[in-house]
């Protein structure tokens, strides 16, 4: 775990000091506008896109430079759809990452305008990627949309989500959602590394689906670290999925069978890495990581 | 003028039916989300965007078939603008060409997922624009981006207009906010239809000037529409700026004076017309037909 931990620190740096140079400073006008973004992309998320991104790439052989735009464009998608989701209208959250979320320190309005800019900005930032080639430039920008939007990606996850407060749906509609709401962008992370990569469609295809049984367990175990874990520690509201009446794997399932379902599902992301020929030990520690995080 | 009636009519025919073809349908799950994006985009709208991407990429003999998709690209970054604009949070407006706004119809988080959607798409329908070479895409979602967004775009320039609500502002903060605002999408809209034609760099900058007085000229005569005009003849909600104490070129200059400006930019955009050695006749009659427009 020490050398993931080291390579986690890493990617984070290189994605800060991208989003860092991307993203207009406080002191270009609107300040509010950008002191909004900046507040809610430096907030010390885990950055675990960009990281996989980084990880997928190198295993298909990447240089570093030419990933570094495409995870900062995917860390801007994230952080867009956090502060459209905290906001009042819809999951109406005060906390995120042990600070304020953005709409309460900046305002309603600020934040619905920091969400959109940050998505603008995010496919600026692949367009004007003078380190692809045009061709992997617009491949990536068409699998990062359709990744975000509707009617399979992002966007179309959360309305789902939103509708199934206080509905008894079943374990199918669950996964549904789950695959949509955090599992496409996550796929998408992975897919993008591999196609920079330059890696052949056979390989894209097998980290697809690598990417999307990691989803299925980041979002298990997330369900599980929501009813376990208190809020100091997850730096974020706990419980708040009970409280809202949404189905979880945990309400579904209860902790020890969804607690056996994310052993299952980890082993069934190990099982995709074998059918993968590279050196794949970093992907393997990734699933470890998901698997056994804390928060 | 009926030869112009006619060409915004073929624009509007020909961007419908692209946008019926890119939007998923209301049978598509999530169908509230499709319902809602549906509700705005085929509200009515002049799809003056699309219009004047379809005459300056025809001046400069683009095929029609390669405009279709930009066009329908801008109208619906136009269409998330107006979905998030009229929010509570934003504007807080219950009515749009003639219909209840979209969050007073599907409510505010379908509102907020629609308006978020739609910008993806955008991008999306570039990207995979196959009638356009790759180079091409990337420069268009670049330029498309850079227009929508922060610090010189479209968002930009809504967090600028919250700012200035209730505030002294000078004649050069309005220009800047509407600069911004308006004017920098519907400048992008011309500047697109010389990119995809293959214009040179002298005539793209050429157009883009036209572009950017003409953005002006509608800004201008839309602050004479709001302050003169019924909401019933408008289809929105009339006299709002001034209960809003929004700075105008009507609050700023009064009726007369900002009647005159209007003429004398009209006059701007005709003499930069002038300039473009290519048959503007169309061009010119968008103009005119912007300085004379009732609603």
């Amino acid at each position: 775990m020490k050398r993931l931990n080291h390579f986690f620190a890493e990617c984070t740096k290189i994605v800060d000091r991208q989003l860092d140079a991307l993203i207009p400073s406080e002191q270009t006008e609107p300040s509010n506008l950008h002191g909004a973004i900046r507040w809610s992309v430096f907030a010390g998320g885990k950055r675990l896109r960009p990281a996989l991104l980084f990880a997928v790439g190198q295993t298909f052989g990447a240089a570093e430079k030419d990933l570094g735009r495409a995870a900062a464009a995917i860390e801007m998608i994230h952080a867009y759809s956090l502060i459209h989701d905290d906001l009042p209208a819809m999951d109406d959250d005060d906390l995120r990452r042990g600070r304020q979320t953005c709409h309460v320190k900046f305002g309603e309005a600020t934040a619905i305008l920091a969400g959109d800019a940050l998505q603008t900005l995010a496919f600026q930032t692949i367009a004007e990627d003078e380190n692809l080639t045009a061709k992997i430039r617009v491949r990536v920008v068409s699998e990062i949309a359709r990744a975000a939007g509707t009617p399979s990606g992002m966007v179309a996850g959360q309305q789902l989500d939103l509708e199934a407060e206080g509905v008894k749906i079943s374990i199918e509609d669950l996964e549904r959602i789950h695959q949509n709401k955090t599992g496409a962008m996550i796929s998408v992370s992975a897919k993008t590394g591999a196609i920079i990569a330059a890696a052949d469609e056979t390989e894209i295809k097998l980290i697809s689906a690598y990417a999307a049984n990691l989803g299925l367990l980041f979002q298990i175990t997330d369900d599980l670290l929501d009813a376990t874990q208190t809020t100091e520690v997850l730096g974020k509201t706990a419980g708040k999925d009970a409280r809202a009446e949404k189905a979880t794997y945990v309400s579904l399932y209860g902790l020890i069978e969804a607690r056996r379902l994310a052993e299952n599902t980890h082993a069934a992301v190990r099982g995709e890495l074998k059918k993968i020929k590279r050196e794949t030990f970093l992907l393997g520690e990734i699933a470890d990581f998901i698997l056994r995080r804390k928060k």
